[in-house]
């Protein structure tokens, strides 16, 4: 990234207001980092707690400079001000992200959006009418389609290199909710509120992330699904495993793995994907590599920043090759990719190239949610999900 | 291993006859080579095709003394000789297993037998019952329960470091069915004919090596299973794909990815463990080593000959630390253990050791492609498989 | 990083100016940015250009509040503002480090200043000197030491976790000067002039990061070394490989092999530390790993984030365990630290925490430099190098 | 190795002697098996201790028919006998070799000798003289050079994949020295006695590995050595630890890090070579891989028996893609490769091929050993090797 394409555009960074992840939560800080780190952005306006009085003193305690008690008041006061915010960052627990979403969009406001969307379809197809309509940016925050290598493998998908997809296979096995937490225990961890996060949670949370993944590395969305969550955990009461298996229109198969109560484990996620010519396989803990074995071939090691990768992956990255980029990086992206469409927006250009997760994707993740849900009620009966190809981005 | 149990006492080696495995093809030479290997057995009689006069010219090729036109012969033979085989292995067809097996321990002759031991159900019960009668000893060759981190990790969950097992994941992922070959086209593969393989061929293959994988290492055999096989590669008859959930009498979850048709893979057997307490991973092909992490410790990266592995891993090794042992190796433990046990059959040892995959392992294996194979049939359905514990070995 | 030590001590953001790395150069961006991750500076002047007029416009194209004409300027008009910079950072040629440095440090201006600290030790004594007098800090850009385990390998020596240390192997193999560029045969690449980036270039550019991370992980300083530098690329009159023996006061012996000329090659930085007790391996390119094997037990994995690190390492880390951080977030932590101990001045704290390469490490990787060149000359003469103990911190 | 050349040339196996690897010794069951694996030879005749008593007894317990009491003896007598011995191989400490290897060659004999081949030159250079008289196949067990991926890197520098070699490093790191053992305490592991295992004992024991694996891979000699060996363990009175320098006639570097007292290391053999075009690496603890990186392609990581590797490679693998080979495989791949041309030689087939470590290979290293000794004699001055290029075999 030696350019900056937004100062260039707008002469001035973007103005990001943020609304959720205050002191002590991971989320908030990678969010305003990921906005900062490019220099393309400057935060000025959040509310960081729901308590009013903590939003205001967390604000002053970041140096963030106008913190709000309300969200409500965030965005009526910026939407009015010269020096207004442009974009808002949403990272609200998931009940609320339809609210603050459609507030953003009536006054103008562009929105990054943490996943999944909404817990329910119909307010996820409603948001995506809205933005449609207010010719405003919207992302969804599906971090790990900014990593290079993950960019990489959806253009080798896409010119062909793999053959016909044909298996696709994707876990994320992490370990941190091995064991009931004192939180849990009271009902204050929100993740873990079925009445909060979304009646399938282990789907809601991390699932939804592996049916993005593979969506977004092959082009593809599955027919069929067949789900079998469970909770393995004693004493708790959310789903913290489920395995997924998918079919899709060509024939192809999917399968997911993925649980949070895996003890020991860490991330944990790992997507191979095989076509009729060859297969790729990532580790998000290793990002900045994807092995590439085709038929009659020796396997390539490909690498960030290495010769041989596609436009779409080289434009991911901002250090040189061997200079490892992580999650932080991989959010950065996003962020990155959303200035460039919102400035463009600013600037009255049509059709400004999207690099990012647009809203149709977090509505598909609802859609997928609801069918595992679905499924599960009918001891892993195959549910169709209705599919409809991803916009190209 | 710097002794030699079987001369000790015997004052002898063994004496190996093999049918199956004739000159060219793969897993001829790795059974022989795994007798030889550890200076327990010589192999001394051989029916090396169903040509009689192939069987003849190939056994003087490779300078096995006793070469003959058919497996009767040679069984009838052998079992009057003062100088006969005390040990017979069987590589042929899957559809023939029933028969030689039946043959040789009707001359009192010692078994080895590939995988899976019989086509039908049936079969396998009545060799089961058979064998037992007999006084035999009687080994499936699923080896990769001869590695000796596989061993280990058996080890670490009946000594309970992983706590009560709750996920199971095996993955066996290989690419050189890809595409068809002309054997294939020509009908001339029998490992591809539903015939002599077994109707669903994927699961009958490598799906039983998943399976005894998972109840070797765990102890634990699952209670219902949902399987979705097809055929990827197209003008295929035989499966090639099958994608299997498991249900465990505790509440655990198992799963299975497997396949030959992944263009570019190569063996990918992988297998993964999580409990209560922490969880194991380990890949065939870096078979000396084992991941272990558990909650509130650094993971451990367990190899082959460190210091604070279990008896059982040791005494599957005869190389020092940081001397890499491979396949070959897996293999020629399974032949050391089961010398051990003939030799102690043969002195009128009571009880010898059992520490290779006994005659109730086969059955076991032949019970699951079954059950999988009627899931199928159902469109998925979960189907219960008649559990029972695995003998102690 | 829940809080913001920096802002609730001082009530704002610190105010950084920066010095070289304008548009186009990889190590700008990375300065920049790391100040800015965090959200405990801002970035509100700069000289980006030897060009008046390209500096001033750089600054309009990022966005950059004051863009100065000359550094002189700068660091004038900034010392006499109200909202002035606290801090510069100084990544221009090697040759103009120390007065700039001195200009900054006269203005009372806290430094953080690129590697090697000065291309002559004469300068970087006086440099030294005149930091202490002037009780501002003063941080050279070791950037690796600010990796989380990097610091945990520190930490684990210290403990005694090694025991006494007796091996130290270091290598810094880089591909991306294995050929002649344009800009390097006109010369316009000033990396590869020995008049502004020293004689022994490859030591001076990268061999003191060896020299660095040994010293900073163990705690040693070498007595003796002898070197050998050549040039591998014809054509080429800047040393591009150096493989460097060291020999400590107790016995115990380190060797460098470092090199931009391996063609293929990424970054390649890798550090084994092998003591009495056991030994811990570290590749850069994966950065959040670090192996230790010691005598009678199981090799640990140990990862960022994982039970059982230091404090140390702990504080170095940002994210949750198995999102991985890269290059960019070591760099950041350096800038955290610094901001730190540049916020408890500030306050008049005496005896700040001091987490960062203090100049100390700056002056003695001068004296490393000069030492190789001597026993270049000397035809790889073992030359004594005038150990000093790193300052603690 | 789906044929056996050696039955098909002679209508029978080998017959092979040994000398040397008693019971309890790590290298006799590893050289026998190596021997017996691929079903090319039977050992017949052995000495397995000096002590003559034991010999026989051992001979007995492992079913070898002819235990001999003294070396001599089973030299003449299996020379007088119809079905002698083809093939000694000798494992006896190593100031014993010359004196065997002799007395086999005079007796027409085929050897296969330990590393180093003696401890002297004049007897290394007095053993290639009357080997090549003889008209005998004579091979020195480097046993890594039988490595399927070894084999395949020297075929690639050989095609110029590399292009013109720069760069060399070889490192071989072990950890089972330590700590004193009480064997070495009393004097009674010869590998730790100077008068048997030779004066600079690291180097004469793994160092001569790292010498002969650069120069089989990239075909070249090194001109001089600077070499610093030293002892790290208290106690010790043999050397532990080396740092060897190379410079090659073209500019080309080399070094070699080479110890077997680094605390909790376990094998540690790793091999790169870097040239003009691109670079190779190699680490024996995962063998059956070569990482491959070459300027502006992407990398590719070579594996036994993919597609694209050179044939040399593919003949010294026996077992399909994915499915692990180790060291024993390694020393089998040697043994064969002995039997092809030791057959031709009964044969009186003229010039067989020679794909084994000739004697030429052992004088060398014998060569290597002496310059090292005279190095660290000279604190590490540069000494001359006198190179001659390796017999292209």
């Amino acid at each position: 990234m030696s350019t900056n394409p937004v100062v260039k555009k707008l002469g001035r960074r973007l103005r990001l207001g943020v609304v959720g992840g205050g002191p002590g939560s991971f989320i908030g800080s990678i969010h305003r980092g990921a906005a900062l780190m490019n220099e393309q952005y400057e935060v000025v306006a959040c509310v960081l707690s729901s308590d009013p009085g903590r939003s205001v003193a967390a604000a002053a305690e970041l140096g963030i400079p106008r913190g709000y008690r309300h969200i409500e008041d965030m965005i009526e006061s910026e939407a009015t001000r010269e020096d207004g915010i442009d974009v808002i960052s949403i990272m609200t627990p998931n009940d609320s992200h339809y609210k603050i979403a459609c507030l953003a969009l009536d006054k103008g406001i562009h929105v990054i959006c943490e996943k999944p969307l909404t817990n329910l379809y119909h307010q996820a197809k409603s948001l995506e009418i809205r933005a449609k309509k207010s010719g405003l940016q919207f992302c969804v925050a599906y971090a790990y389609s900014g990593y290079p290598m993950v960019r990489q493998a959806r253009a080798m998908v896409e010119a062909g290199e793999l053959g016909e997809i044909r298996m696709i296979q994707c876990n994320y096995v992490q370990g941190h909710l091995a064991e009931m937490s004192e939180a849990e225990l009271q009902g204050k961890n929100w993740h873990m509120r079925a009445d909060i996060a979304g009646e399938d949670l282990i789907v809601a949370d991390i699932g939804t992330h592996c049916y993005h993944l593979c969506s977004y590395v092959t082009g593809m969305l599955p027919e069929q699904l067949s789900a079998d969550s469970c909770t393995m955990v004693p004493g708790r009461s959310a789903t913290d495993f489920t395995s997924i298996q998918l079919r899709y229109a060509n024939g192809a198969r999917g399968s997911f793995w993925v649980t949070q109560a895996a003890a020991g484990a860490e991330h944990g996620l790992y997507l191979r994907v095989f076509g009729s010519k060859g297969g790729i396989e990532w580790h998000q803990e290793h990002p900045n590599e994807l092995l590439f074995r085709s038929l009659g071939h020796p396997a390539q090691l490909l690498t960030k920043g290495r010769p041989g990768l596609y436009e779409s992956a080289n434009r991911a990255t901002g250090v040189p090759v061997g200079h490892p980029e992580g999650y932080r990086e991989g959010f950065a992206t996003l962020y990155n990719d959303f200035a460039d469409a919102v400035s463009d927006t600013i600037k009255n250009i049509r059709n400004p190239l999207i690099h990012f997760p647009p809203i149709e994707d977090g509505v598909q993740g609802v859609r997928f949610i609801e069918a595992a849900i679905e499924s599960n009620r009918g001891n892993g009966m195959w549910v169709y999900i209705e599919p409809k190809f991803t916009n190209c981005y």
